[in-house]
């Protein structure tokens, strides 16, 4: 297996001003291809940190990626740190000076120095041609390691990534091990309950070099597996096995197995096959659970809308709530949020509807109902039910909480899995 | 000026399923207190690696800060790692081990020995009050050399940052360097516009050794400028004149002067000063406004509720919109956003309402309606008008555009600020 390390120059990288996503977007552009990310790192625009962390990496790595620094001005430091790392001068590559030449004509400029200079490289490294810019990308080559250094504008970079960079990789490694990674996507569980009780023991898959990492998110844990062999079938023979255990253990809190899907994804698709359209009435939440599910493309062809009932006169006036339940129990109870339920389903005539009622904080605890709780009211073609989860006493984090738990509340009952319910609530009947 | 490293652990970090965006924010927070950052990593889900780069990075910078692998599963080794690192063993710190508990009694769950093992940090080390998990930061020292480890999950590691930590690093380091950054948040100005045509020229500043960035959002820009000096008297003096100058130029579109000010909080303060209370009919934004609102702590003194009135049927039965309008101007219209913003006022009572249509996309466009049109009502005491922004191609961040400029829009109107409407939209009376 080929090994990488991505190192990107740049002050603003290091405090804060820019977020470095070139280096997830080369770390996956790589570990699909089958080279192992050693590590990742970022470097201030200083020519001794760049020569000595560059020499670095090159001893222990097969191929090292270097963003940034390549631009004309003076904080641009990578290609003369490179060029004295290995000792040599310059060559100009009369195609990049072509090219600098015709962007700055295109623009009504003549051609500066500092420009001139774009299309010198290192002496013995080749350009890598940059259709998006002035400067091109540099690979060089000393004793079987490989350097690219690219430029840190990201669609520069990527455009010399998929092309100029994309080709040379192909020549210089022959062999690139292959490797799959799948993703299962779980709500609803916590990530200890779902290591420990659910799936248990991996040491089996774990000896013999599958990767399997638990990614938590709140409300949410994907399972990451990547398999390394020889070959596609002694690859997907492996993460097969694995796939069974897991569908055998977790399948049913497995709500998606790609990386990018949510839940929302899964649960307006679910509504749109059964023909189901859905509406909301929500109160804790305060719009986060119709916003959620309206960030699904296509979505308005099952969402009718709702009522966010933050105040109780809206709770009666709008959702017709009754004052005396209001007053017996308090707006945060299981009556309250299946009189809402019902509500927005008598309103909008939605086949299925979903309840939010809770103390989301800060402010409004008490020793019966402390901030996080919550309840949530259900109605699916008639049948009304809630669950009452706890959470944080953090406000955003309990809208989060909630809406997640709703929606996963949902998949459960649509899809027929209703014994377990998430984080172990106990189901009320309506 | 202290020195630090910033190393993060995780195989996702590297192979890209997440970016890095704690090390940027740990970089700005850090860099802001005037620290110097030598370098950030991130290193794989390995003992040795991290034993090896914690120690190296502990050598030459005067504090270590780590982030991930602190989880309480098979692949987060970062505790074990620094444990065996420094040689000790581990002692269970009561405090976290009741805060632990806690959150799993509230959730009904029984303490499993992963959970208890949370609680248990390198002896000598000092947990981290972690409010927002399970697992506590970890602060240990040698020789001078400071080392803090924190989980990796971002709203956690912000936490204990701006809490736990940042008392700890007030104790450990005595001197940093004086410095003051004030931000000036501003919305309804573009970036180039804001800089070229309102602010202008600021090389009399930057000249004098303040830093300056125009730090772009969606819909919003902050201006962050940051003095370092002798000693207070000097940096305030210099601040203050630089404040008197954009307070000239841009006084009037700044809404904060705090980092994390709001624009939802600015105005949910400003309806509170009033006496006002606000409602909501959202079509576009599917929830998003009320859920932005709502977001405010104590937001439930002003936000009464209102309307997801996604599909039509809901515009007309709830909110009262005539079915001719709608069939003479369709949903996404001027007329139609007048009527709904009368409608959910009738229908709450609110003082203040709110109203949006539009074509959020991908899909929904025509000629005379591409995608990203959105009409946005208005209900101020009895006036009534409306604004036609057209956004972008992108479903999300259309939604999100349309929030900013409704509050924007509102905050104008709620300040008398009238002449300049955000992105320089024509006012359409009711």
């Amino acid at each position: 297996m080929y090994t990488t390390k991505i190192l990107a120059i740049g002050n603003e990288l290091l405090i804060g001003d820019t977020v470095n996503t070139n280096a997830s977007w080369i770390g996956q552009f790589l570990s699909e291809r089958g080279f192992r990310i050693t590590g990742s790192a970022v470097i201030r625009d200083d020519a001794d940190t760049i020569r000595q962390e560059i020499r670095e990496s090159m001893n222990s790595n097969d191929l090292t990626v270097v963003t940034g620094g390549l631009g004309p001005t003076h904080d641009d430091v990578t290609k003369h740190a490179v060029a004295e790392l290995f000792g040599v001068g310059y060559e100009v590559d009369e195609a990049v000076l072509k090219h600098v030449a015709e962007i700055f004509s295109r623009r009504g400029f003549e051609l500066s120095e500092l420009n001139r200079a774009q299309a010198a490289v290192p002496a013995g490294s080749k350009a890598l041609f940059n259709k998006m810019g002035t400067a091109p990308g540099i690979w060089l080559e000393q004793d079987g390691h490989y350097l690219a250094l690219l430029p840190g504008v990201p669609y520069e970079m990527k455009w010399i990534f998929e092309h100029s960079l994309s080709e040379q990789l192909a020549t210089s490694f022959r062999w690139v091990q292959p490797s799959v990674t799948r993703y299962y996507r779980t709500a609803g569980v916590p990530e200890s309950f779902l290591s420990e009780r659910m799936v248990g023991d991996l040491q089996e898959y774990l000896r013999e070099g599958t990767e399997i990492a638990y990614l938590p998110a709140p409300g949410e844990v994907t399972l990451r597996a990547t398999v390394f062999g020889e070959n596609r079938e002694e690859i997907d023979r492996r993460l097969n096995r694995l796939e069974s255990f897991l569908d055998e253990r977790i399948g049913a809190v497995i709500y998606a197995r790609t990386r990018d899907e949510r839940l929302e994804d899964v649960l307006v698709r679910l509504l749109q096959e059964r023909g189901h359209t859905v509406s909301t009435a929500e109160s804790c939440t305060g719009g986060l659970l119709s916003d959620t599910l309206t960030n699904v493309p296509g979505s308005s062809a099952v969402v009718l809308g709702g009522v966010v009932a933050y105040a109780n006169e809206v709770k009666e006036n709008v959702l017709g709530v009754r004052a005396e339940t209001l007053a017996k129990y308090g707006a945060v109870s299981r009556q309250v949020a299946l009189e809402m339920v019902a509500g927005v389903v008598k309103l909008t005539g939605s086949d299925v509807a979903v309840s939010t009622t809770g103390v989301a904080g800060p402010g409004g605890g008490s020793p019966e109902k402390p901030v996080g709780t919550v309840w949530i009211g259900f109605s699916v073609e008639g049948r009304l039910f809630a669950v009452n989860p706890v959470f944080s006493k953090d406000r955003r984090l309990n809208k989060t909480l909630t809406v997640q738990v709703a929606l996963e509340t949902l998949r459960r009952e649509l899809t027929g899995y209703k014994d377990r319910l998430p984080y172990q609530l106990k189901r009320w009947e309506g």
